[in-house]
């Protein structure tokens, strides 16, 4: 890990069948991820993202921007949700320079927003030293 | 959503084609995740589902649980990994009766274990009020 962290920001697509694929290896069919219709006719107005496909950006971004091929048992990621991932979002998650390194640990505010500029979820990350 | 919560715990197994379907998902192709080979040489001795497949439970959990299709914006999890998850690892998710109530926010403690009783993640979920 190099003392002189730049963590580039890293995107990508969300559709609905990134959505429908992540319905099936997670076991949630829920209508308001995968059924256009029904979803429609809620609040959403349309399907939504499950909750950890609006993360991966931000795992990619950590994980290319370390260099690191996963992160490792010990991490801290406090997440907020803020808006919902639709399909045909691009979401494109940002960290910023390491706010505090304490004993070797290394904490990042982050974040994943839309084409928008919308912030769909803030994250704080503490990495172990 | 009723007063007397009880949350069932949620799981299931977490497999290579899991893993697999998650990188085609999210881009992430890591050796690690996706080539049994590499990942046998690496300390963790073979490969490992992605930090988002590990959520999965817990999301299930709390939404069936609760209720609900999504977990709403406003949503905080602040999640710390302990141990991977493995190909073949079930993983379930717990999630003790809500600590704190405060103006209509609920606050649970929850945890994904595996099938030896690892935890694999802890995590502190808020919902909003």
């Amino acid at each position: 890990m190099s003392d002189a962290l730049s963590l580039p920001p890293v995107g990508g697509v969300v559709t609905q069948a990134t959505i429908d694929a992540y319905a099936e290896l997670s076991g949630d069919f829920n209508p308001l991820h995968v059924d256009p219709e029904a979803a429609a006719a809620s609040e959403f107005g349309g399907t939504i993202a499950h909750g950890p496909i609006a993360l991966q950006a931000l795992f990619r971004t950590l994980t290319e921007g370390l260099g690191v091929e996963a992160l490792p048992p010990g991490t801290q990621i406090a997440v907020t949700y803020r808006a919902p991932v639709r399909p045909g979002d691009v979401v494109t998650a940002h960290a910023a320079e390491p706010l505090a390194r304490d004993g070797g640990e290394l904490t990042f505010e982050a974040a994943c927003v839309n084409q928008d500029a919308t912030q769909v979820l803030s994250a704080r990350v503490t990495l172990p030293g």
